[in-house]
Protein backbone atom coordinates (compact mmCIF):
# COMPACT_ATOMS: atom_id res chain seq x y z
CA UNK A 1 0.00 0.00 0.00
CA UNK A 2 1.48 3.17 -1.04
CA UNK A 3 2.23 5.57 1.66
CA UNK A 4 3.80 9.17 2.28
CA UNK A 5 6.85 9.90 4.20
CA UNK A 6 8.80 12.89 4.99
CA UNK A 7 11.60 13.59 7.86
CA UNK A 8 11.99 17.74 7.82
CA UNK A 9 14.30 19.18 11.13
CA UNK A 10 12.46 21.88 12.81
CA UNK A 11 14.75 24.04 15.15
CA UNK A 12 12.53 24.58 18.07
CA UNK A 13 12.13 22.24 21.44
CA UNK A 14 9.61 19.15 20.93
CA UNK A 15 6.56 20.68 23.15
CA UNK A 16 6.45 23.69 20.90
CA UNK A 17 6.07 21.63 18.03
CA UNK A 18 3.59 19.29 19.66
CA UNK A 19 1.85 22.30 20.32
CA UNK A 20 1.72 23.65 17.08
CA UNK A 21 -0.14 20.51 15.60
CA UNK A 22 -2.51 19.99 18.70
CA UNK A 23 -3.76 23.08 19.32
CA UNK A 24 -6.38 25.13 17.33
CA UNK A 25 -4.24 28.28 16.99
CA UNK A 26 -1.18 26.36 16.27
CA UNK A 27 -2.85 24.20 13.61
CA UNK A 28 -4.60 27.52 12.01
CA UNK A 29 -0.83 29.04 12.02
CA UNK A 30 0.37 26.34 9.54
CA UNK A 31 -2.26 24.49 7.72
CA UNK A 32 -5.48 26.61 7.49
CA UNK A 33 -6.59 28.97 9.55
CA UNK A 34 -10.42 27.51 9.49
CA UNK A 35 -9.26 24.73 11.70
CA UNK A 36 -11.36 23.81 14.73
CA UNK A 37 -9.81 21.07 16.92
CA UNK A 38 -8.93 20.69 20.66
CA UNK A 39 -5.95 18.41 21.86
CA UNK A 40 -7.91 15.26 23.54
CA UNK A 41 -8.16 11.90 22.15
CA UNK A 42 -10.92 10.52 20.40
CA UNK A 43 -12.27 14.17 19.43
CA UNK A 44 -13.07 15.07 15.93
CA UNK A 45 -10.79 17.98 14.34
CA UNK A 46 -11.97 19.61 11.68
CA UNK A 47 -10.15 21.91 8.95
CA UNK A 48 -11.43 23.62 5.82
CA UNK A 49 -10.16 24.79 2.94
CA UNK A 50 -12.75 27.20 1.42
CA UNK A 51 -16.42 27.05 1.08
CA UNK A 52 -16.45 23.87 -0.68
CA UNK A 53 -14.14 21.51 1.39
CA UNK A 54 -13.29 20.02 4.59
CA UNK A 55 -11.62 17.54 6.22
CA UNK A 56 -12.46 15.67 9.56
CA UNK A 57 -10.06 13.44 11.41
CA UNK A 58 -10.27 11.81 14.81
CA UNK A 59 -7.43 12.20 17.10
CA UNK A 60 -6.94 8.52 17.64
CA UNK A 61 -3.54 9.36 19.30
CA UNK A 62 -1.45 11.76 21.48
CA UNK A 63 1.30 11.06 23.30
CA UNK A 64 2.82 14.68 24.26
CA UNK A 65 5.69 15.98 22.57
CA UNK A 66 6.15 12.39 21.18
CA UNK A 67 3.66 11.57 18.75
CA UNK A 68 0.34 12.69 17.17
CA UNK A 69 -2.07 10.14 15.20
CA UNK A 70 -4.89 11.01 13.18
CA UNK A 71 -7.10 8.89 11.08
CA UNK A 72 -9.44 11.03 8.38
CA UNK A 73 -12.85 10.38 8.68
CA UNK A 74 -14.25 13.45 5.89
CA UNK A 75 -12.59 14.75 3.23
CA UNK A 76 -11.43 13.92 -0.45
CA UNK A 77 -12.94 10.07 -0.93
CA UNK A 78 -9.08 9.67 -1.39
CA UNK A 79 -8.29 10.53 2.01
CA UNK A 80 -10.84 9.04 3.94
CA UNK A 81 -9.52 5.48 5.64
CA UNK A 82 -6.32 6.90 5.78
CA UNK A 83 -4.32 7.18 8.62
CA UNK A 84 -1.37 10.52 9.32
CA UNK A 85 1.20 10.46 12.07
CA UNK A 86 3.67 12.91 13.23
CA UNK A 87 6.11 11.45 15.64
CA UNK A 88 8.72 14.31 17.11
CA UNK A 89 12.24 13.28 18.18
CA UNK A 90 14.15 16.16 20.48
CA UNK A 91 17.69 16.20 20.68
CA UNK A 92 20.80 18.54 20.05
CA UNK A 93 22.52 18.75 16.76
CA UNK A 94 25.16 16.59 17.92
CA UNK A 95 22.98 13.48 18.54
CA UNK A 96 20.80 13.38 16.05
CA UNK A 97 23.56 13.67 13.53
CA UNK A 98 24.45 10.06 15.27
CA UNK A 99 21.22 8.92 15.48
CA UNK A 100 19.87 9.91 12.15
CA UNK A 101 22.70 10.26 9.52
CA UNK A 102 19.94 11.09 6.48
CA UNK A 103 19.77 14.58 8.41
CA UNK A 104 23.61 15.97 7.29
CA UNK A 105 22.78 18.61 5.04
CA UNK A 106 19.09 19.77 7.08
CA UNK A 107 21.37 19.87 10.16
CA UNK A 108 24.01 21.97 8.32
CA UNK A 109 21.49 24.46 7.24
CA UNK A 110 20.13 24.71 10.63
CA UNK A 111 21.15 27.80 12.50
CA UNK A 112 22.97 25.72 14.56
CA UNK A 113 19.76 25.81 17.50
CA UNK A 114 20.68 23.85 20.85
CA UNK A 115 17.64 21.82 20.44
CA UNK A 116 16.19 20.70 17.51
CA UNK A 117 13.03 18.26 16.90
CA UNK A 118 13.02 15.73 13.98
CA UNK A 119 9.84 15.62 12.52
CA UNK A 120 8.52 12.11 10.84
CA UNK A 121 5.35 12.24 9.17
CA UNK A 122 3.27 9.02 8.00
CA UNK A 123 0.32 9.36 5.86
CA UNK A 124 -0.95 5.84 5.33
CA UNK A 125 -3.45 3.75 3.45
CA UNK A 126 -3.53 5.22 0.29
CA UNK A 127 -5.02 2.58 -1.92
CA UNK A 128 -3.13 4.02 -5.02
CA UNK A 129 -0.50 6.08 -6.37
CA UNK A 130 -2.51 8.35 -8.05
CA UNK A 131 -1.98 11.92 -9.37
CA UNK A 132 -3.71 13.16 -5.77
CA UNK A 133 -0.97 11.21 -3.75
CA UNK A 134 1.87 13.16 -5.69
CA UNK A 135 -0.07 16.14 -5.35
CA UNK A 136 -0.86 15.57 -1.51
CA UNK A 137 2.67 14.13 -0.99
CA UNK A 138 4.49 17.49 -2.53
CA UNK A 139 1.63 19.70 -0.74
CA UNK A 140 2.70 18.44 3.06
CA UNK A 141 6.12 19.04 2.25
CA UNK A 142 5.00 22.70 1.77
CA UNK A 143 3.07 22.44 4.91
CA UNK A 144 5.88 21.11 6.83
CA UNK A 145 7.74 23.80 5.50
CA UNK A 146 5.14 26.10 6.86
CA UNK A 147 4.74 24.09 10.60
CA UNK A 148 9.02 24.60 10.51
CA UNK A 149 8.89 28.36 9.63
CA UNK A 150 5.95 28.95 12.53
CA UNK A 151 8.03 26.98 14.95
CA UNK A 152 11.23 28.97 14.05
CA UNK A 153 9.59 32.07 13.37
CA UNK A 154 6.47 32.50 14.88
CA UNK A 155 4.99 32.72 11.27
CA UNK A 156 3.85 29.80 9.39
CA UNK A 157 2.50 30.05 5.55
CA UNK A 158 -1.01 28.16 6.09
CA UNK A 159 -3.65 27.50 3.07
CA UNK A 160 -4.20 29.32 0.95
CA UNK A 161 -0.42 30.58 0.67
CA UNK A 162 1.38 27.48 0.89
CA UNK A 163 2.26 27.17 -2.63
CA UNK A 164 4.01 30.76 -2.91
CA UNK A 165 7.63 31.66 -3.41
CA UNK A 166 7.29 34.77 -1.37
CA UNK A 167 3.87 35.28 0.77
CA UNK A 168 4.19 38.41 1.88
CA UNK A 169 4.25 40.09 -1.70
CA UNK A 170 1.66 37.41 -2.78
CA UNK A 171 -0.63 38.95 -0.23
CA UNK A 172 -0.25 42.17 -0.71
CA UNK A 173 -0.97 41.66 -4.60
CA UNK A 174 -4.45 40.76 -3.95
CA UNK B 1 8.83 -1.39 -4.18
CA UNK B 2 8.94 2.13 -2.80
CA UNK B 3 8.71 5.56 -4.67
CA UNK B 4 8.32 8.88 -4.37
CA UNK B 5 5.88 10.81 -6.48
CA UNK B 6 5.55 14.92 -6.68
CA UNK B 7 3.14 17.00 -8.82
CA UNK B 8 4.41 20.62 -8.84
CA UNK B 9 2.78 23.35 -10.99
CA UNK B 10 5.15 25.91 -12.18
CA UNK B 11 3.85 29.24 -14.21
CA UNK B 12 6.67 28.70 -17.09
CA UNK B 13 6.46 27.39 -20.99
CA UNK B 14 7.68 23.60 -21.02
CA UNK B 15 10.53 24.86 -22.85
CA UNK B 16 11.87 26.98 -19.93
CA UNK B 17 11.41 23.82 -17.27
CA UNK B 18 13.42 21.70 -20.32
CA UNK B 19 15.86 23.79 -19.82
CA UNK B 20 16.44 24.29 -16.16
CA UNK B 21 16.43 20.31 -15.92
CA UNK B 22 19.43 19.37 -19.03
CA UNK B 23 21.49 22.24 -18.94
CA UNK B 24 24.21 22.51 -16.37
CA UNK B 25 23.53 25.98 -16.15
CA UNK B 26 20.38 25.17 -15.22
CA UNK B 27 21.22 22.29 -12.93
CA UNK B 28 23.19 24.67 -10.91
CA UNK B 29 20.42 27.38 -10.59
CA UNK B 30 18.10 24.92 -8.50
CA UNK B 31 19.94 21.92 -7.79
CA UNK B 32 23.42 21.78 -6.71
CA UNK B 33 26.12 24.77 -8.09
CA UNK B 34 28.60 21.77 -8.51
CA UNK B 35 26.74 20.54 -11.34
CA UNK B 36 28.39 19.13 -14.65
CA UNK B 37 25.78 18.20 -17.62
CA UNK B 38 25.40 18.32 -21.17
CA UNK B 39 21.71 17.86 -22.51
CA UNK B 40 22.27 14.58 -24.35
CA UNK B 41 21.16 10.78 -23.61
CA UNK B 42 24.13 8.22 -22.89
CA UNK B 43 26.05 10.62 -21.27
CA UNK B 44 26.80 10.48 -17.64
CA UNK B 45 26.05 14.06 -15.51
CA UNK B 46 27.58 14.76 -11.76
CA UNK B 47 26.35 16.59 -9.15
CA UNK B 48 28.76 17.44 -6.26
CA UNK B 49 27.15 18.37 -2.66
CA UNK B 50 30.65 19.60 -1.07
CA UNK B 51 33.85 18.16 -1.35
CA UNK B 52 32.76 14.46 0.14
CA UNK B 53 29.86 13.66 -1.91
CA UNK B 54 28.46 13.59 -5.84
CA UNK B 55 25.86 11.76 -7.46
CA UNK B 56 26.03 10.51 -11.04
CA UNK B 57 23.28 10.11 -13.16
CA UNK B 58 23.32 8.11 -17.10
CA UNK B 59 20.90 10.45 -18.87
CA UNK B 60 18.83 7.53 -20.20
CA UNK B 61 15.74 9.49 -21.95
CA UNK B 62 15.31 12.75 -23.30
CA UNK B 63 12.36 14.15 -24.81
CA UNK B 64 12.18 17.93 -25.34
CA UNK B 65 9.77 19.77 -23.52
CA UNK B 66 8.40 16.30 -22.35
CA UNK B 67 10.76 13.87 -20.47
CA UNK B 68 13.75 13.57 -18.63
CA UNK B 69 14.68 9.99 -17.53
CA UNK B 70 18.02 9.40 -15.51
CA UNK B 71 19.53 6.18 -13.62
CA UNK B 72 21.93 6.88 -10.27
CA UNK B 73 25.24 4.65 -10.69
CA UNK B 74 26.61 6.73 -7.98
CA UNK B 75 26.14 8.20 -4.77
CA UNK B 76 25.06 6.96 -1.68
CA UNK B 77 23.95 3.24 -1.54
CA UNK B 78 20.45 3.92 -1.29
CA UNK B 79 20.38 5.46 -4.57
CA UNK B 80 22.60 3.87 -7.00
CA UNK B 81 20.13 1.99 -9.09
CA UNK B 82 17.26 3.96 -8.83
CA UNK B 83 15.70 5.70 -12.05
CA UNK B 84 14.50 9.67 -11.69
CA UNK B 85 11.92 10.78 -14.59
CA UNK B 86 10.19 14.55 -14.46
CA UNK B 87 7.64 14.37 -17.03
CA UNK B 88 6.15 17.75 -18.19
CA UNK B 89 2.79 18.49 -19.11
CA UNK B 90 2.44 22.37 -20.46
CA UNK B 91 -1.16 23.93 -20.82
CA UNK B 92 -3.48 26.58 -19.59
CA UNK B 93 -4.54 26.83 -15.80
CA UNK B 94 -8.44 25.81 -17.65
CA UNK B 95 -7.10 22.61 -19.58
CA UNK B 96 -4.80 21.73 -16.67
CA UNK B 97 -7.93 22.03 -14.30
CA UNK B 98 -9.97 19.88 -16.31
CA UNK B 99 -6.97 17.29 -16.91
CA UNK B 100 -5.72 17.37 -13.48
CA UNK B 101 -8.46 18.43 -10.71
CA UNK B 102 -5.69 16.93 -8.12
CA UNK B 103 -4.38 20.57 -8.87
CA UNK B 104 -7.35 22.79 -7.85
CA UNK B 105 -4.70 24.74 -4.83
CA UNK B 106 -1.98 25.29 -6.76
CA UNK B 107 -3.37 26.55 -10.19
CA UNK B 108 -5.33 29.05 -7.72
CA UNK B 109 -2.29 30.00 -5.90
CA UNK B 110 -0.51 30.69 -9.35
CA UNK B 111 -0.37 34.55 -10.66
CA UNK B 112 -2.48 33.74 -13.14
CA UNK B 113 0.60 32.75 -15.86
CA UNK B 114 -1.19 32.16 -19.32
CA UNK B 115 1.51 29.22 -19.84
CA UNK B 116 2.21 26.25 -16.93
CA UNK B 117 3.35 23.04 -16.97
CA UNK B 118 2.94 20.36 -14.65
CA UNK B 119 6.17 18.63 -13.31
CA UNK B 120 5.71 15.11 -12.41
CA UNK B 121 8.95 13.80 -10.57
CA UNK B 122 9.02 9.79 -10.27
CA UNK B 123 11.88 8.18 -8.27
CA UNK B 124 11.74 4.59 -8.30
CA UNK B 125 13.37 1.41 -7.58
CA UNK B 126 14.28 2.46 -3.50
CA UNK B 127 14.42 -0.65 -1.72
CA UNK B 128 13.10 0.41 0.89
CA UNK B 129 10.90 2.57 3.02
CA UNK B 130 14.13 3.85 5.28
CA UNK B 131 14.69 6.90 7.15
CA UNK B 132 16.84 8.25 3.87
CA UNK B 133 14.09 7.63 1.81
CA UNK B 134 11.58 10.27 4.24
CA UNK B 135 14.18 13.03 3.93
CA UNK B 136 15.05 12.76 0.23
CA UNK B 137 11.14 12.79 0.03
CA UNK B 138 10.98 15.81 1.95
CA UNK B 139 14.38 17.47 0.52
CA UNK B 140 12.91 16.88 -3.21
CA UNK B 141 9.69 18.96 -2.62
CA UNK B 142 12.16 21.83 -1.78
CA UNK B 143 14.42 21.30 -4.79
CA UNK B 144 11.21 21.16 -6.76
CA UNK B 145 10.23 24.93 -5.20
CA UNK B 146 13.73 25.73 -6.38
CA UNK B 147 12.93 24.68 -9.81
CA UNK B 148 10.20 26.55 -9.50
CA UNK B 149 11.16 29.86 -7.82
CA UNK B 150 13.98 29.54 -10.44
CA UNK B 151 11.45 29.21 -13.64
CA UNK B 152 9.08 31.69 -12.57
CA UNK B 153 11.52 34.26 -10.89
CA UNK B 154 15.12 33.79 -12.17
CA UNK B 155 16.15 33.18 -8.84
CA UNK B 156 16.54 29.07 -7.56
CA UNK B 157 17.07 27.93 -4.08
CA UNK B 158 20.18 25.09 -4.97
CA UNK B 159 22.49 23.39 -2.29
CA UNK B 160 23.27 24.00 0.28
CA UNK B 161 20.39 26.71 0.82
CA UNK B 162 17.46 24.01 -0.28
CA UNK B 163 16.17 24.32 3.19
CA UNK B 164 16.64 27.92 4.51
CA UNK B 165 13.54 29.69 5.18
CA UNK B 166 14.89 32.78 4.15
CA UNK B 167 17.97 32.21 1.80
CA UNK B 168 19.16 36.28 1.56
CA UNK B 169 19.34 36.48 4.97
CA UNK B 170 21.02 33.29 5.61
CA UNK B 171 23.03 34.29 3.25
CA UNK B 172 23.65 37.41 4.37
CA UNK B 173 25.08 35.96 7.85
CA UNK B 174 27.43 33.20 6.67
Amino acid sequence: MPSIRHEVLIGAPAEHVYRALTTQEGLAAWWTPDSHAIPARETIARFGFGPDYFKEMIITGLEPSKTVDWRCVKGADEWVGTTISFELHPGDPQTLSKSHPELADQIQQQDGSAQETLVVLQHDGWREQTPMFAECNYTWAQFLRSLKSLCETGEGQPWPHQHALQPRMAKARR
